[in-house]
């Protein structure tokens, strides 16, 4: 089995489930990520070790990854907020593969999403990140509104960078850009990710992670595959991502995405029609349509199969 | 005022009230058309003279016409599915600019769509292009399944060529290429427009009709503009495109299509913020919520204005 030419992490089961407005309960959690563990996806968040009474939907971290089963080749992330949540994780060690852990590239947004300054965070998550590398983990960091930020507007790639090499210096083997508002545009993100490849090097993996808040998600996958990204974030169903403002879409669906690429005929190792049956089960839970588009219209049939 | 970098015609007036399972009223259709005619765009497709007991949404186009206030620069559009209905439009001549005419590239979707071989579409068409623009009518004309067929499947370019050079010789002095279920991927048309220019040369416009069937709407649009397509049609509101399956989407919002461009520092001559008044006022007088991003996100903030 060959390595896939793109490759996608699931993040429905931590972004998505966070985001309901209801807590789903942990057994649907759970037939949810079993059924997304065999649609071929070799990346999987599956949940966050936050405080149950700030995300209250997450606080059945524990059971759900003593519970799901998941087969051998899929790399299982935990979201990972601070050292807190890292030692509650590794109470779980046995259990998962990666973790991931984020900050923002403003000051602003940072301090409205954890409440410290950024270089606070960085002080946090670089012993975040040693502490889990000497676990054995593999580490992802995510940097938010790296395209844009909310509050603040416009930000300076430089201090994207600098975060990234602080990052990669305490350990993250990779690092994800979050456009967590919908910022980004095609001709920005072409310019961002080359210039990320030169200025970080080839020793870390870099991650898109884009969101559909202005319909321009895929558009900005295709720019980024332009500059040679090759590993991008998705919700199945189009589920979560923070949706700002009220009714905004989110992450990209995990369907529209590899829809898109296999008509490119870029391999990801994900079964397509497998993908949609879980997000179709997540709609027949969650009791409402979700937004993913593939979901609706099905697969692209070239009646030449 | 120079020319925008991309050319837009907004085709909801006609693709999306046609769509529309409940008649909208005539006033409401010369509300909405005079506010688009307001956006500051250049080209709007408002009705299609066509028998009313087979598409009685858009029974009343002499109505329409007569009643529009359009402001000078904008050449209004109007669909023509056969001589009949050029005769009909020409009843009213002083009141457009241009016509549309189409056909399909497959047999059988140019069957189902209007009960023709494509040899008879092609041969009806050559006589209406030839009266119209003997009329001094600007001549478009759209090839629908250019990039698939869900009949047929593949689609041979050869054949998408044939039929644009018949067209062509025939009077057409736009080309359009319609996706008419969203077959299309990023990486086919990229290489289908480059092909195109070299094919059909540069004395005629090409235009990209592309629908977000599976979300990948705008990733189309990215791809086309890389081979230099500059010409563009969508809906505002997303409304219309003809929903295959049933509660699919259809044409790109032009919302969508308009943040993205202006965002990628191209300019289009639409003012956003108007278009996306014109899509909410659609939303009030259909009373449903439509699919547009833009619409619920509003334009990107830099908060550097």
């Amino acid at each position: 089995m060959s390595a896939p030419a793109v490759r996608i992490r699931e993040v429905g089961p931590r972004d998505g489930f966070q985001n309901e407005p209801e807590i789903l309960p942990t057994a649907a959690k759970v037939e949810l990520i079993d059924l997304l563990a065999r649609t071929g996806v070799r990346r999987l968040e599956v949940t966050s070790f936050v405080r149950a009474d700030v995300i209250p939907q997450l606080a059945d971290a524990a059971e759900v990854l003593q519970r799901i089963d998941v087969p051998p080749g899929v790399a299982l992330t935990v979201l990972i907020p601070n050292e807190r949540g890292l030692d509650a994780a590794l109470e779980h060690r046995d259990r998962f593969q990666e973790v991931n852990c984020f900050l923002s590239a403003s000051e602003a947004h940072n301090a409205a999403n954890v409440n410290r300054t950024v270089e606070e965070s960085l002080t946090g998550l670089e012993r975040v990140l040693g502490r889990a590398r000497g676990a054995g983990l593999r580490c992802e960091a995510i940097i938010s509104v790296a395209f844009g930020c909310p509050y603040e507007g416009r930000v300076p790639r430089e201090r994207v960078w600098a975060i990234a090499r602080r990052l990669i210096a305490a350990g993250a083997q990779e690092v994800g850009f979050g456009d967590t508002t919908g910022m980004a545009n095609p001709a920005q993100v072409r310019g961002f990710f080359d210039e990320a490849r030169t200025v970080l090097g080839d020793g870390v993996e870099l991650t898109a992670h884009f969101h559909n808040t202005r319909g321009q998600g895929l558009a900005n996958v295709v720019a980024a595959l332009e500059a040679n990204c090759r590993s991008f974030e998705s919700s199945f169903g189009e589920l979560g991502g923070c949706p700002v403002p009220a009714g905004a879409t989110g992450n990209i669906a995990t369907e529209d995405l590899v829809s898109m690429l296999h008509e490119m005929g870029l391999t990801t190792g994900i079964d397509l029609p497998a993908g949609i049956a879980a997000a179709r089960r997540a709609q027949e839970l969650l009791g409402r349509r979700l937004g993913s588009h593939t979901l609706v219209a099905g697969p692209v049939d070239w009646r030449d199969a």
